[in-house]
């Protein structure tokens, strides 16, 4: 799953809000948040704590001891700030700690000692501590006669006003305003910060990472997709950069590790910041999807994954700098295909289309409505006909700077540049005082991973590309004179370019943080030349995306309330990075005609799976182990094995990575890390037939970290006999 | 499944008898041979039948109504001689007759009488009348001091003596001496020929190969993998060539179609003519196979394939001329990778080299013993180590003239004027009189699906890699001269050559065949030239293989016996083209951990497979009676649905395709056509746990014919009210 995603683009989400007419019951589909656990009959659905059990302001509760570590999901196992969350969300931790001489990412890491834990760049911790529905105060600034960006901007503004406020009234804590129905429902949600994050063990990349991207979102799984962290504070226990005198901190609540595990049928929930779903859009938005953007994603990130594989092969130097990056992108490009299987499956956008000729009925069928609602849906297809015009050029102008991190660095430079001029709340997020450090320190992260012949190569393609997309006739003049003439001119071009740039020269880029617009022109370095040039382009594309999703935003916000009214029903909210709970059983599921596929793997299975060739390759000591039947503890008995992994009935998405998978009785009993390849559609449509989790079972956590690396000091902090 | 055996191919097989020490109870892993039945306990399996109502040389019984169709197997279901068995065993015939205008192949075929059946040129049906033990007349004429390649010539000729004998015995009838244990026991089959069949119902190919490629060798299956075919024989009963007053053949047994189909956990057996199996080779033979032969043949073929495809990808005649010969090289390119896959599997290959060890310590526990037999396995070894050591040439060399066709015809013609030159019985099989006219018919045949372009950059593939495999300084003059260079070069000399060639010329290739070989080379054409060249060359490497065959021959003869004295068992001999039974259940498999496959295919599962792209496009009428629910008397009770394809535990191989599926009392449930891919593997070792073979239920057939495509008349001929 992997979807690891940036603190506050979330809010940025172009969400809706028109529910699955051919819904499944409420009970089995939501991510639901923590203000509506209350609401559910916990005990009929299998749990044995209270609503005020999970989540209460006022008293230590369940959710005290999970936090969210960047954009994934993590669980506090000790009073001493362990956490336990997955591979995949310290592999940016991992990476940066890797060089050819120690490579963690290959050979694991463990420290025996608090003192060994390596500090992880870029990483922060946050718990929720409370919340506020804070809508009417959000929706107070529309006025009348605003234009769909003007309204945008007003409700961007009045929310960062509000957590301005807010962590100022409640210092040290970090708030942050989240949409929870589009145009609708706004809650701010206030969280302890953390920023002092290092890391304590990891199992090398052949556990931590096995099956690599052949297995990415499927099951069976065999990945031991799970590392230890730990959060630290200043000794007086204020959130703190990082200081080597800093202390471990102490939770308010420890999450108990279930050592027992779980079985089939066994009910489990989990609790974890999902980061978005757009269940609720129209047919003409999936139509979008599934005729443009995904095909889209596929075709350019196969590309970029390709090319730098290629960059790595025999260097391993080269390898770790790029790793990252192309596990982000593997990731996405593989969740977007099995995305693109599920819409084309036969009937998916149709049958939205059908439910929403049903509500057009219903609509109509009132005059009143009507007039208020009777063109929403075509109004709405017209907004998607309008993005999916101008898309080809759109998103290959986009994906420039994405693609080509030389001109990633002279944009958000430049940006800042004009931005940091503005008054602090007037700022694009990312440039506000509170976040401008992490802006910083992320480029900063990105220059230590630069490959220079990469980057020629994806600047060439992007201008390939760019050329396709009829880009020659619009671009000013530096950005045009560089399309044209063949592909070995245009790598030329591209080649000359980013060698004579600075920007990918770590002290030349942060001194242009220091810059103004008129500075950075004036150092004539071509990368900085070239996006000064195209920022108008792009400032004009920022315009008219919150001009998109102001408009959207107030359809999608009359649709819901028309479909409230029709279904007579209450919807949970899409994800947006919240916290959420979900539940459902340990259960196997047919994802298709004549297969069924059973809910719990084992080492033998793992090992079956081995053929000693990337990424099937597993550290000889588990076939060892395994073959002695030294399994401790931490054997199923029922299959006199190892469990390795467990599927589950949730209902989750990116940003549940970490999570913790709890019992009725909110123990741990394993560690969220991906769903089934036809669940990949979950973000746009959950279905109890075919939606599953993965998670790994937290026997095989404790047996690696125990039997096969000798973590036995983790094992004991974490209260296990 | 598709591998349609050569006739006579099957005796040159190198089999070996070394048996799976690991083996399973033999009563489920056999393909037993009619003359075993007897031995088996037929209530206790779950038949309803006694061995003499499955085959009595002297009585009318289950046997009669089974056929060999080329390589493939069949069933008679009316007096009528109808016969049922596998779209892609008909495919040859149902391409021969497509062309751009008429393309059965597309859109499918169906005689609404006899008058428009199809005549299917170099399809020949035979059934099993009889057999004869001839181990000792066949042996009689191997002498001491014979060298090994003596040997296997003295041998060879024996069984065209034999084989000749009985035909003059037998007048009309077919007589073919089999190998069942190497070197040790041969039995002579006699069977009715019948050289008039014809096509009489085709689905289209989007039902009878429905999943094409991406589906073949898997499982769940939706494949609607049978056809229709009549036996002809001239107004007298007696077999002759193709004649329009020809009448059909009365078979003695009509096969019962029994139209309420299976169910999970039935008892089904195969009556069937499976091709090849080699379980008792050594893990020398199967390192080799995995090291060597199997990687050349997915790469090899994998370049064919997707160059034939390219050719035919604008134009459908062309697409027509090759779709034959992709999906013959297809099969075997995909079996061969899921055999890759499962010898890949850790622990195959030495799990056998254990079990050698443990016989070669047995063999030295006794000094006779280890004097006989103490370096047999280690000299078996030594010929697939010097196998392997000139494999790189000798595959390229081998592999030129099936590539290249031009290369092919010239070959034929060639090696037909050397051998037709001697004595009837000292020639090679496929020029003796009685083959010799199947042979020419083949050419011809051949040269219909000709295609030039293909051929071309055939023929310079070839060249670079007989090149890279060190041919340069091995070859004689001419083929010399066609090596090195640039890529540019080598296609260019390829092109000229096959333009200037005219064996691509029915009318000159046919005119060939009655030329001497000087007068074959004084055309000067330059396939005949190079080839006539080459010639010596290729009749030294088969005289290795049959050096080699005598070695292994002798070795594996000791091998066996030994077995037999260690396990104190007995053992099924190796398929190898004649009669065989094989029974099991239709039952679920699991091919991997967590997951479970189960043994019912449905319309529905079909329909959700659909995704409107080749090979998954299903014909409109489908979908359209699908969503009718006219299902008629072909419904599943329990599915509410069509089953389409069912999955069962025998023991089968190629040369089974097209086999009956019978149950208990012997009536025909379903026709076999593939195996899962787990079990590509069974040539080498037969498993329970994932052997299963695959066939389409006969509901399906029925209610394809019956309801989609309208054909009543078969089904009052099947008797079917």
């Amino acid at each position: 799953m992997k979807h690891i995603l940036g603190a506050k683009a979330l809010r940025k989400v172009i969400a809706g809000a028109l529910v699955l007419f051919s819904a499944i019951a409420v009970a089995d589909e939501g991510m639901f948040p923590i203000s509506d656990i209350g609401s559910l009959d916990l005990k009929k659905i299998g749990l044995d704590l209270t609503a005020e059990q999970i989540f209460n302001p006022n008293e230590v509760c369940l959710v005290d001891g999970i936090c969210r570590v960047n954009g994934c999901t993590g669980s506090f196992v000790s009073s001493k700030g362990l956490i336990i969350t997955n591979h995949h969300c310290a592999f940016a931790a991992i990476q940066a700690a890797s060089t050819p001489e120690h490579d963690y990412l290959n050979n694991g890491f463990s420290a025996s000692s608090n003192i060994e834990e390596i500090p992880a760049p870029g990483y922060t911790v946050r718990i929720t501590e409370g919340y506020e529905d804070v809508s009417t105060k959000v929706l107070s600034v529309v006025k009348p006669g605003m234009t769909f960006s003007e309204r945008t901007k007003a409700i961007e503004k009045q929310q960062k006003q509000l957590e301005k406020d807010a962590e100022a009234a409640n210092v040290g804590m970090r708030a942050e305003v989240a949409e929870m129905f589009t145009g609708e429902r706004y809650v701010l949600f206030l969280y302890t910060y953390i920023k002092d994050v290092r890391l304590v063990f990891a199992p090398p990349a052949s556990v931590g990472n096995f099956g690599g991207e052949v297995d990415n979102w499927e099951w069976p799984r065999h990945t031991g997709d799970f590392s230890f962290m730990r959060a630290y504070v200043a000794p007086d226990g204020s959130s703190a950069d990082y200081a080597k005198n800093n202390v471990p901190y102490q939770p308010k609540r420890v999450i108990k590790v279930a050592a027992e595990g779980v079985n089939e049928n066994d009910f489990v929930m989990l609790l974890g910041y999902p980061g978005r779903t757009v269940r609720h859009n129209t047919a003409s938005f999936l139509q979008y999807e599934e005729n443009v953007r995904l095909p889209f994603v596929v075709d350019l990130y196969g590309w970029e994954i390709a090319t730098m594989e290629a960059a790595g092969k025999d260097d391993r130097g080269v390898a770790l700098k790029l790793s990252s990056r192309i596990k982000s992108l593997a990731n996405v490009e593989k969740r977007s295909r099995g995305q693109l299987k599920g819409l084309n499956r036969i009937g998916f956008v149709n049958k939205r289309r059908v439910d929403e000729e049903v509500l057009q009925t219903f609509i109509d069928s009132d005059p009143a409505r009507k007039a208020r609602a009777g063109n929403l849906l075509s109004d709405i297809d017209a907004v998607y006909a309008e993005i999916t015009a101008n898309a080809p050029l759109e998103m290959n102008l986009s994906n420039l700077p994405s693609a080509c991190q030389t001109l990633s660095f002279a944009f958000t430079v430049i940006d800042a540049a004009h931005e940091r001029a503005k008054e602090d709340i007037e700022r694009e997020s990312q440039y506000t005082d509170r976040n401008y450090p992490l802006t910083r320190q992320r480029l900063q992260l990105a220059l230590n991973d630069f490959h220079l012949e990469t980057d020629q190569l994806m600047l060439a393609e992007m201008l390939r590309r760019l050329e396709a997309a009829g880009a020659t006739k619009l671009l000013p003049t530096v950005a045009g004179e560089l399309l044209g003439g063949s592909e070995t001119e245009r790598q030329q071009r591209a080649t000359k370019l980013i060698n004579n740039s600075k920007m990918h020269n770590a002290e030349f880029a942060m001194k242009c943080f220091d810059m103004t617009p008129e500075q950075l022109v004036s150092t004539k370095d071509p990368a900085l030349v070239l996006m000064s040039e195209l920022y108008p382009v792009y400032l004009a594309q920022r315009e008219k995306n919150k001009e998109r999703e102001g408009k959207l935003s107030q359809l999608y916000g009359l649709l819901i309330s028309e479909k409230r009214e029709f279904l007579k029903t209450a919807f949970v909210p899409d994800a947006n990075g919240t916290l959420r709970m979900t539940y459902g059983r340990v259960e196997s599921y047919s994802p298709e005609d004549a297969v069924i596929k059973t809910p719990i793997t084992t080492l033998k299975g793992m090992l079956d799976k081995v053929t000693g060739i990337d990424p099937f390759i597993a550290p000889p000591r588990i076939g060892e182990l395994y073959r002695a039947q030294d399994f401790g503890r931490y054997v199923n008995p029922k299959l006199n094995d190892v469990p390795v992994a467990i599927l589950y009935s949730t209902d989750s998405t990116g940003g549940n990575s970490g999570s913790p998978i709890l019992n009725s009785r909110g123990e741990l009993v394993g560690v969220n890390f991906d769903r089934a390849f036809e669940a990949t559609i979950n973000d746009f449509a959950w279905n109890h037939a075919y939606s599953r989790s993965i998670g790994v079972d937290i026997r095989y956590v404790l047996w690696i970290s125990d039997k096969v690396y000798g973590a036995k000091h983790l094992i004991s902090e974490m209260g296990i006999e």
